[in-house]
């Protein structure tokens, strides 16, 4: 009887612990599966992300912030993925210009449609931000949003990265995609606060960042609903009704998210604003620095994509996190499939 | 020892069982801690409603829903809460109208505000919705949006229904907060999609509904961001920035949320173009039918507030769900506090 009790007692002991464990595990599965932040190098950045999140998690501590307000908002362009040569969204927009051309006889005398024809990118761009505009707006107009979605899937599915070759979603951070699960870890909502699209960003948050389309605010053209033989749909319109960059972001994020967020990250004077609206007080605020000509691009101050100057200054008055691509990350992109 | 043994193996098994027990009790919580639908009676409507939760949460079946897809709107007024006698954001601007006369003289003399102060509410409503709009506008333009949070907050804390004498966040559904937890319960995410000001639902709608600020879409008016001795803050403008109703509704679904519904609830022709939105090829769609002039209002074609009429006829052609409220729902509001 001793020799089955015993037994019994450390099967049954076992068994518990592996229960507790599994039904553990489901819980906290991601939290653990990694080393912290492992694309980081140990330096301030680093220091200053894992120092923030330590504080606000701490229970019964000042700084404690209940987890339903721990909100993180990021910009996209620059901040999660590359934005080089030019926002990949006017580069989906080039290529529609080219594969609508043939049902566009006027586009090969109207501008900038013109001279993007004849290959003349700079010449398209003279136009600067009415010309982009002009040109996602009218590749877009007419369709329905389930129409543009599959376009854009398809697009996301095989288009190449001029310079890397990569297909765009894996032109995302590593760094950055380990911060976004390390703040869900924690508790985090993580929203995308983004000049771009919000209908060209949405078909791919999911799966390269972990965000899904209902935390995603973006720009956003105008929409019709109606009734085609009785098929509710929605027609994309050539105007634009939002346009998410700078003051913006902050508005966005007050009409779209309604509480204000404990964390914001940007790469750009674009979101300066957003920055100050979440760090008034209390707050973390980070800019990602583009400063490595090797693995990226270096580009700040005198940039036309992507400016950072005005922020730059800021961060160092208000003791923001600057990152270094260059010193503070240890690999640059997320892996290519294959 | 065999008695020692024995003992401990008996606590091992107790305490083992209270830990899985007290492990999956913080997971599923919610789920079992009371009777299903409790204020619903047991008849089609309360039916139908299970039998499509049931379908779509049913691994492997063919109407199988994964969790993330599981999207379910809501309307508010006349569908969460009562809308009678008046929108009780209405209500609300009324009562900031006659705070703020004394800084207004020129209301004295200016419509809709001379006919609301002298209490003749039918001359002020005779300009129909632009006065009710132009109400709305004024008496929040200049306020930060901070400032304006304030406000409501207190208005929801302290003023009473004219006709109940309960105070409005009390004025919700009992049977639609059931509704609203069982869909949580079976992984649904809610959310509310409503004419009514977003920023007049989001202090309320989280503690009355379950409902957090980022799930919440409505009318908004126009923001400007601007820093004051260098504090950022949201100023309120008078102008309309998005009227959240009829076709306006599937536009909003699709730009704050970004996915169709699986699910839509409303109580008007308001939420006609919802319902289609979310109803096109499966999802579940119903209506509140107010018909119970007893416990609430019975009203629905000729009414002002809340018309049902086209929605009626559409909801018998299309097998959308009809609730009565005279004969489905047991109780009506929520139980008062104190």
């Amino acid at each position: 009887m001793t020799s089955i009790l015993g037994k019994s007692t450390i099967k049954s002991g076992l068994s518990c612990a592996f229960i507790v464990a599994a039904v553990l595990n489901v819980v906290t599965q991601a939290a653990y599966a990694t080393e912290l932040l492992p694309s980081w190098n140990d330096g301030k950045a680093r220091q200053s992300i894992v120092e923030f999140v330590g504080k606000v998690t701490k229970e019964g501590s000042a700084d404690f912030v209940p987890p339903a307000e721990r909100i993180a908002t990021f910009d996209n362009d620059g901040t999660l993925w590359a934005e080089q040569p030019l926002y990949f969204q006017f580069l989906f927009a080039l290529d529609r210009v080219k594969a609508l051309a043939p049902q566009h006889p006027e586009w090969q005398q109207k501008e900038p449609f013109a001279s993007l024809l004849k290959g003349d990118l700079n010449g398209a761009l003279a136009g600067g931000e009415p010309a982009l505009l002009a040109i996602v707006g009218e590749t877009m107009a007419g369709l329905t949003t389930d129409e543009y979605e599959k376009i854009v899937k398809d697009w996301l599915a095989t288009a190449k990265h001029p310079k890397t070759g990569r297909l765009f979603p894996e032109m995302a951070y590593q760094p950055m995609v380990e911060l976004l699960g390390y703040l869900r870890d924690n508790g985090f909502k993580t929203f995308i606060v983004s000049g771009g699209g919000v209908e060209f960003m949405r078909p791919f948050t999911e799966k390269a960042y972990g965000i899904p389309p209902e935390q995603v605010i973006g720009s956003s053209g105008k929409l019709k609903f109606e009734l085609q033989d009785g098929k509710p749909v929605l027609i994309k319109l050539p105007e634009i009704n939002f346009y998410d960059d700078k003051e913006a972001k902050p508005i966005a994020i007050q009409t779209f998210l309604g509480r204000r967020p404990i964390a914001a990250f940007g790469n750009s004077d674009g979101d300066l604003q957003m920055l100050q609206w979440t760090c008034d007080t209390a707050g973390f605020c980070l800019y990602v620095h583009h400063d490595d000509a090797t693995r990226e691009w270096a580009y700040d101050r005198q940039s036309k994509i992507g400016t950072l100057n005005k922020g730059l200054d800021e961060a160092k008055t208000d003791g923001w996190t600057v990152v270094s691509m260059k010193d503070d990350w240890k690999t640059i992109f997320v892996p290519e499939s294959k």
